[in-house]
This record gives structure tokens, C-alpha cells and sequence, in this order.
């Protein structure tokens, strides 16, 4: 399954797309980065280029499934607000799609790559490196961060069939 | 010029279209109504209904520009982003009809629908129905926001045409 993670952020959004090929295979990143839209634009223009760009990250990919980083705490409401547009881009681009958009929160990401609920960056960094084979850290954090909600929704599923099988 | 308004919520989004001929001329209530979606559905699938009723809308009633409610404050982080994600697919689905999305705080739409900043509820639904010739008052409360932004947005883009003029 190859599945497409976002981290989802008003500047710039984090993007992962991890394929595993069977339940108990090899995981391997396929494409990461971040989508960055220029601030001078409105607000609006610079959602639909999200969707856009997303848009076009999917028609390349084709992935099967998508999650998103579901993010409770901001440092204060105008914050929230701002994450929760691009979020509500991000979710609705993935319906378009016709791909789940699953949710976890970033408690659910570390325990799923790291097994430890309280990993720090730099380690949550390193195990995403050593999952997916990579020879250096991913870069931006943003994608790293993506890259690791894709490992989670790819974990999830795994045990999901596991249970049912 | 016709506006569409429109007042962004997580269950139900307002929108109100008002058409003004001339800058001097009569506000007239081309339609206005709310934007439901089901509980059952994910989030993805709501906001994915909701930008395609919106699209729908706008394809039938063609208006030459967009305003959305600004809102800063909400009762905390988790509603923020609730709002947030319809606000974000309400804008970007202005974008992608190629109209302006302006935003506009409570107060503004107050000031330029009553001349007075702190109206309650029921006063604005008066003024908006006098402003409007309508009959009854606009229901639901959010139809009645959303026609409160559009007429807004035409008195301010009739200032923009004055101070220019």
C-alpha cells in the first residue's frame, strides 16, 4: 500500500509518501518535501494553491490512502484557526481524491515509529531514517514529520488487518 | 454587483447572495439559506460536500465577488479549528471560482450593516431585513449572517468606488 502523509502548517506543509508492499515488508519513501506558498499572496489564493499542488502530488503518486497530523494544542486560537484552513484544504483535497483522510494525533505518530509517546524530534528524526532505509536524516522537519504520520497510518493498518485476519 | 456572504461553521455555513445595480441603488436578496452536512460523514467527506455546494452555488448564481466572516475568537483552540477547516475550504473555493474572498471582523460587518458596533443578534436581523425590503426576518441566524457580510462587503467596495471616484 502506498500511503500519503501530511503535516499540515500555514507556511509551509509537510508531505510524505511511503509504499509497503506487504504487511510484514520493507517500508520505503517514495517522494517527501514540503509545500511552501508565497505569504504575499491572500489567503485564499494561497489555499487553493495547496490544494493544487496537492492536487498534483496525488495524480503523480496515486496513493491508496492519506493521513493527516491532527493537532489539538496551538499556542492560542488565531494560530489554530490559521493550521485549521490549510487543515480543511488538506482533508478535502484528499476526499476529492477519493482517498480516507485518517487522523492521529502526535502522540499516536511517536508511539507508532518511535514505541516511546514522549520521543523528542531529533529521536522521532532518526527512527524515521532507520525505517525507511534512508541514508540521511529527512529534511525539512515538516516533511520528516509527514514521512512519520504515513509510517503510523501504514502501522495502523497493519495491526487493523492483523485483528481482522 | 452581486456578493456572496458567507458565514463559516463547522455543522452548518451560512451564505446570503445580495445584488446592488448601482452604487446608489437598492440592496436586493437574490438567495440565502445554510450549507448542512451530515455528523455521520468523516470530516473530509463534510468539507468535500461543502465545497461542492458551494461550487454549486456559485455556478447558478454567478456573483462577481466573495466575503467571508473573520472570526478571531472562539471558545477554544479545538472550535478554532473546527471553524477553521470550513474557513479554509470556503476561501480556497472562492479562489477556484476565480472571485476575491474579502474577510471581514464582526465588528466591521456590525458598523456597516447598523452604524453601531455592538448590535446584538436581533437588531441586525432587523436591519439586515429593512435593508434587504424583505417581509420576514432572514432564518436561519446563520443565512441572516451571511447576508449581514455580503451587504458589508458592497458598502465598503462602494466607499473603495467613492474615495476613487
Amino acid at each position: 500500500m502506498l500511503v500519503i502523509g501530511i503535516d499540515p502548517g500555514t507556511a509551509s506543509t509537510g508531505y510524505g509518501l511511503v509504499r509497503q508492499s506487504s504487511p510484514e515488508g520493507n517500508l520505503e519513501a517514495i517522494a517527501y518535501g514540503v509545500i511552501k506558498t508565497p505569504a504575499a499572496l491572500s489567503d485564499s489564493q494561497r489555499l487553493l494553491l495547496l490544494n493544487q499542488e496537492l492536487k498534483m502530488l496525488i495524480d503523480l503518486h496515486r496513493p491508496q490512502s492519506g493521513a493527516v497530523e491532527k493537532l489539538f494544542f496551538q499556542r492560542n486560537t488565531k494560530t489554530a484557526m490559521a493550521v485549521g484552513q490549510a487543515r480543511g484544504v488538506i482533508l478535502m483535497s484528499l476526499a476529492h481524491a477519493g482517498l480516507e483522510a485518517a487522523e492521529y494525533t502526535p502522540i499516536e505518530v511517536k508511539l507508532a515509529v518511535s514505541g516511546y509517546g514522549a520521543a523528542d524530534k531529533r529521536q522521532m528524526q532518526q527512527m524515521v531514517r532507520v525505517l525507511l532505509g534512508l541514508k540521511e536524516l529527512p529534511r525539512p522537519d515538516d516533511a520528516a514529520d509527514a514521512l512519520a504520520v504515513a509510517i503510523c497510518h501504514l502501522h495502523s493498518y497493519r495491526l487493523k488487518t492483523m485483528e481482522s485476519g
